[in-house]
């Protein structure tokens, strides 16, 4: 029966080469987990980080894509809650250990031992995917699956922070950078009833991110047009991966607001701990979200008739989509589908 | 009358001289404000700061003094809550602007236009001090006068995190810093229900620190102890103003732990982002607190036989007083007293 456990996939042999065709034995499949058949897989930055070995964690061949949409095809003896022929998404993890105080807190996405879908394991750039069951959240009725895919990691990336912090629909919130993440979270804010901000450099994102639910656009590289919201904003969600002057956005915080990073720079926030002080501000940042704040979103994002607003490649032009995606020109996501 | 309204006082006449013998005429008491007849006194780093003109908004003649404790002499027309006779405290603020949304909140303590009782006014080291009448809080009855002032500064400091952040008595705390605030801080915990542990460079400190209620003691200069304490806190509150390796502290937190700064130092926090957002960790700070939160302080304060420890000090001898302050060697906290 060994046939049956070849996948076939997309893989990278090494960083900066292209993906080639690849086919690999998944072995049986584990009593908690299920097998997805893949129709659609979303392209998130962190797919190229991890092709590349930006992150030091790479093995190769590495089969990357974790944003994935399609139809469980096998389930494991242990697996009761799902069934074959269920259309269901998969995210950033593949598995907790279940047994933590996080996952015991409902915080699985906090796991010290969560399982990257794509670090250790093969994802979603292929035809079948595995992955524990728990990690695996069925789409609601009246989701439309083309698009669901990118909300399995950049949706849940932003949407995760308005349930972690209960950030309320009187809330005045801006976004930093309008991009794959960015261009959800103004749709869930709009949706949530807040005064809704976008920060942006592009002159052509501020029009689109009004389109997409901002009330407001500054620009986020314009010192004077930042001074000017100082004191405005309850919570500032920050999606960039570029530093920018984090003391000057702080001072655009009202009393007990909060800076939240969902994108990382590798260069330190050099804070001004006087900025936090006077005015009992807040800094932090969150990974992805658990599955159930996944499946609240998802409920959320039908209700209100939210979508990643996508570019579709075939998954035979995945290197082409990928090269859309480094150039930084994808409009805001690419989804590759059959 | 003009005559009623001198007030005798200690001041600076600039930075960095002895304070002198100096008369005031504090002018008619206003009709919201209650003038105050000192018989104690703490003395608060931030004293010494404003003595030396350190923050560039000292005014000369400088009389300081932001922890008194005293019996109310004279009371506004306006004033319908507080009496002649009554002995009361008076903190950092000397009154607020009532109206913000700070204000009508209840975070007074954040108010913008917030009066500093030494910030272009005439504090505590006085035989006489005026205040709004909205920011004088009377002693619960069962407290001692003598060693209170240091709550209505150092104390309200770390005890108003625990409330704006509902610490909760099945958390661990750490406090990083074991002077006059961090000395009030571990008392407070240990009443709270917290194990606590106390980060301190001093090995004569860490005794005396288990003695005020830590359960455990911390090199805070030892990254080696540091290290070992990874993903131990719920909740860390450092005092110090001196750059310690944040990063590193950042690590010894929980998922979901917070670094609260109450103490500022002058160079910026270098955090790195990952470490906030893998662990969904926040950072943030605080200032002083409302006075609704300094009577509930007070209550919990004689509840629990909560007291800081003071070295006293005759009003004639101030300026030693201030050398002790200064040279680092006070045990926990220096009250002037008549």
């Amino acid at each position: 029966m060994a046939a049956n456990n070849m996948i076939k996939a997309y893989a990278a042999k090494g960083p900066d080469t292209k993906l080639e065709s690849y086919e690999y034995d998944a072995g049986p499949l584990g009593r908690n987990e299920v097998e997805i058949s893949v129709d659609y897989c979303g392209i998130c930055h962190s797919d190229l980080s991890m092709l590349n070995n930006e992150w030091g964690m790479s093995s190769y061949p590495l089969v990357a894509g974790h944003e994935v949409v399609g139809r469980i095809s096998a389930v494991g003896d242990g697996v009761s809650h799902l069934s074959a022929g269920q259309v269901v998404g998969l995210g950033w993890h593949a598995g907790y250990c279940q047994v933590c105080s996080s996952c015991g807190s409902g915080d699985q996405n906090l796991c010290a031992k969560a399982e990257g879908t794509i670090v250790g394991r093969h994802g979603g750039f292929a035809e079948k995917v595995r992955a524990k069951a728990a990690s695996v959240v069925p789409l609601p009725e009246g989701m439309d699956a083309k698009t669901a895919g990118p909300l399995f990691c950049g949706g849940i990336t932003v949407f995760n922070p308005l349930v972690q912090f209960e950030v309320k629909p009187t809330d005045k919130v801006a976004v930093i950078g309008i991009g794959g993440l960015g261009h959800i979270a103004l749709q869930f804010l709009r949706a949530w009833g807040c005064e809704v901000t976008a920060f942006t450099s592009s002159e052509a994102k501020a029009s689109e991110a009004k389109k997409l639910g901002a009330h407001h656009c500054l620009n986020s590289r314009s010192s004077s047009e930042i001074e000017q919201a100082a004191g405005r904003f309850d919570f500032i969600i920050s999606t960039v991966n570029v530093k920018l002057d984090w003391d000057l956005y702080l001072s655009t915080l009202k009393p007990k607001g909060r800076l939240h990073f969902v994108g990382a720079t590798l260069e330190p926030l050099d804070l001004n701990v006087f900025s936090l002080i006077m005015a009992q501000r807040s800094v932090s940042g969150s990974p992805v979200g658990s599955p159930a704040t996944i499946a609240k979103m998802l409920e959320f994002a039908v209700q209100h008739d939210i979508k990643p607003v996508v570019e579709m490649f075939k998954f035979e032009q995945i290197n082409e989509a990928i090269a859309h995606v480094a150039s930084g020109k994808a409009r805001y996501r690419v989804v590759l589908e059959r």
